[in-house]
């Protein structure tokens, strides 16, 4: 069973699993942001689930039922907002592979997305963690298309983001302090 | 009839007004993003409408239907994006009302929104289409915070969008050109 969003139905009904922390990365994400916003650090939304509604049931002037609808392909990343008055973007994704990065996680209008937001100077990067490992890394889009541009594989290795990529490790607060690591990076340029 | 996040019935289903030019605000900035895209400009999106999915069918592994759903209030503005590495955020709204905007338009947590890209040094505005009048306008974040916290009306009169605001005339290409304006108005700092 799979969404066509990425999302798995297990990772919604997900189990408790104190090495993970009993969390999936898109959860650490939203309590990441939240704080974020709360320190008024930065404002990073996860943007909602394109759908495509196809009926809707009018049951009174206030209430509207949605009782047909489609997942749709989004056509960008799933996170962005500002910091800094930067715009940021990018994309979250889990595997349970301990070896790689399958590509086809990302759609290829997100891979345009990302080459556009590059392009443009925006602070682009992926977020991949790799579950079985217990590892989160960033993976900065330049990086990202750099293996794309030069590779023909349908994934990345994990070696990959070990040279190239910057490992997030696990806080209590914030969980997932990706923030830290782009300030790292961008040092006083941004 | 109304959706709950603002969309009205009769402007999906809009008749052809050719002093309108056929389109509403909506379309005309989705062909105007779109325009920006294709000529590398900026990559500005509207985000997906936010829907509670309570009920999934699973008919194959890869074709799941939503059997109900209910529309959410947004929580942020409905379009974001990058202009020139900055990040650029706004709300359209459209209104028949011919004297005035009401306010009730815009929810208090897109409000606070609003405040949060303004103090972080976004670029963030409204864009108000007075559709009687066939009038629209650009309001600055600050000019719009300066009226809610200097006002305790429920509307912002035309005049103010006349004094403080900058109109946005109807073009063939793009359609509702507001980069235009926003060069225009920050002139050389971005």
């Amino acid at each position: 069973m799979k969404y066509p969003n990425g999302i798995k139905k297990d990772t919604i009904f997900h189990n408790i699993n104190y090495k993970n922390r009993g969390m999936n990365l898109e959860n650490d994400l939203n309590i990441t942001n939240e704080y974020y916003r709360e320190i008024d650090k930065a404002y990073i939304y996860k943007k909602p689930t394109p759908i495509k509604i196809v009926n809707v049931d009018y049951i009174s002037r206030k209430a509207a039922t949605i009782n047909e609808a489609y997942f749709m392909e989004p056509s960008t990343t799933d996170y962005n907002g500002i910091y800094k008055g930067k715009y940021i973007d990018f994309e979250a994704k889990e595997t349970k592979n301990k070896t790689s990065f399958p590509l086809d996680n990302i759609h290829p209008h997100q891979i345009k997305h990302i080459r556009n937001i590059y392009n443009h100077n925006g602070i682009v990067f992926l977020i991949v963690r790799f579950t079985s490992l217990d590892k989160t890394y960033i993976l900065l889009g330049k990086d990202f298309l750099s293996y794309i541009d030069n590779n023909s594989k349908k994934s990345i290795p994990i070696s990959y983001f070990v040279s190239k990529g910057y490992e997030i490790k696990f806080k209590l607060q914030p969980r997932v302090d990706y923030l830290e690591i782009i300030d790292e990076i961008y040092g006083g340029i941004i």
